[in-house]
């Protein structure tokens, strides 16, 4: 008797897909991804993404818009980036933009503090919440 | 009839406590926060702290260390607090610390940026969980 | 022409259904609600509940059944309420349970310990997440 | 000299209880979950809830009545339930209710999709918290 | 003495654009928004976003792509949204967004189902994570 | 050619500092935390952090002082932070404080109690989330 819970077609987890195996449509994508990062590789997100070309291509053009040259400095967009991955314990995310960051220049001492910031802001948060803070009129 | 819902002992919002009406020990904190930060007024979120003194001093501690001078230049370390604040929801903190990043030089440009590198984020960290990304080796 | 975001039915914000308004169904879980808690007034989340009767009849089932007499003390189930609810920002959840643990006996003392631990495990736990801790042999 | 962090009776991780080893109690619950889903086995959320058999008993009638047949197709709710459980990154649920969507006939593209729409969700959510958004009065 | 934090150049809230202040470039998005929508009206997530119009135009591409005709219906699509929604308490989304829903025929007995499923997904996950569960080879 | 994601000094997990190899500094403060929970040895967490002497004595103290004895016996304590640390998914938190609590007293019925609820409190944040709930006059 067959298992309602039973996977049909396969599990949830989508292999990567690797550039020999690629669409040129994806390839294409790939090869915009790794010329962008002056890199010879495309790390797992992209590769499963490329399971549906359309997300694909949308989150590249997404991530090079927003993570590309800007007001922001390169690190200082990367600290961001694992603030956010951090406080959602992503740790694929915490992974790959903890590596990206160290390639832009983040020292270990930048990096305590960094876990220190997200630690405290996190704690604060908490007690902003259980307090109930009413938003202070110089604020607003 | 009493309800067992009703307050016993007032509500769960507790009253800021002013400069006037605060013991030595809650200005003696009132005072290094101003005097580091200098500025004239004290925020919310400290005043409320003081029902408690000793958490009022132990947060001040843990505050000043960790925001105060290191490797993190101080607007750096605003954006990465107000990361995770938005990630988190939390309005006071946002509405506090982007006070605090503007006085720091943050522009309307830079924080554009910052807004839209926490929804992509946000975005990924979620795509990351949905797909159950692996970690891929050059990242370990 | 009208559009598509506008309201259709009335808007996304239920009416609380009151005592003299409520059908039979629904007053019987009301009195159940006021003899359980030894009040005289039923809050807005069952009032709101009551809109779907079935939904208000099994939440009632099973907070009755959970937050009912058992292993842990009447109190200490409120604090942990509290700390999921401040933990995810319920500001309801925090009026109402706050309500009731103080009807319970929360002292001033032990609800400023209570925002100090939570404060601290919600800082400790993103530690953790950004610096990938292995759990402990010890531990498992 | 022993530590206050070991475990005293046995680690965290409760031992799933196998249909064999389970109480009448426990099986009779799990005689319904077969029975409800057509289905020959049980997985381990409920095998590990059956350590405290009210709990199992009291969260199979919740899960019996609340994803049973009702004005949203079966379908529907597991997508709904997807959603949440990536949002809040449950590794364990989006599995097995990964595997009941497709059991349910969501097809891979369906699954593109539902990603797709969780993610773009958080990313918005999260620019709405940054902004403040106000409710447009069209909305309440 | 000025104050370190008081707002530099305004607060955090931005104000939406109107139609009538907009510039051509915004206009073009906004007119896409009721063109695709067929609606007179454009609510303020997009008004307050236009405050940087390379987001504007990048978000409203995603949301019309993603949000757009595929393989789930319009209403699914939209419950789907909601529930990432509520569970990251987003006020503003589920506003937004329960209107939407509405507009695409969500019927008040669907709304209280779905409520309902958000509400044990939630639970559920808290369960599983509370539990440790280990993924049932089954799923994988 | 080198990739712009691989790490550049090392992974982003840290290695533990055990005490053989640990500097005076960090010496004593791994004392203090054997000498105060009357242990012969230091967790993880205390031994990842000790890579940034500031913020291991910076953690301690501040753990010291809010797990300390106070107003809440020392297994609410750790009950607390155990519902929060679930409410986080933080894997290790769970494990550690799992195993501190049952080294302060708790029972399967208590842990059983406390994880009904853990969900329950997550199952009605999340409706109350979705039905906006109004905050009851008696409980401001």
């Amino acid at each position: 008797m067959s298992s309602p819970e039973s996977a049909g077609h396969g599990s949830a987890t989508q292999a990567p897909i690797e550039y020999a195996d690629a669409s040129p449509e994806v390839r294409a994508v790939y090869d915009d991804i790794m010329a962008t990062r002056k890199s010879d590789w495309v790390n797992n997100y992209w590769k499963v993404l490329a399971n549906h070309p359309p997300t694909l291509r949308r989150m590249w053009a997404n991530s090079k818009e927003v993570m590309g040259p800007g007001a922001l400095d390169p690190l200082t967009k990367e600290l961001i980036y694992l603030a956010v991955s951090v406080t959602n314990a992503c740790r694929y995310c915490i992974a790959s933009h903890g590596a990206a960051a160290r390639n832009k220049g983040m020292t270990p001492e930048q990096h305590a503090e960094l876990v220190a910031i997200i630690g405290l802001a996190n704690e604060t948060n908490a007690q902003a919440f259980a307090l109930d803070l009413q938003i202070d009129d110089k604020f607003r």
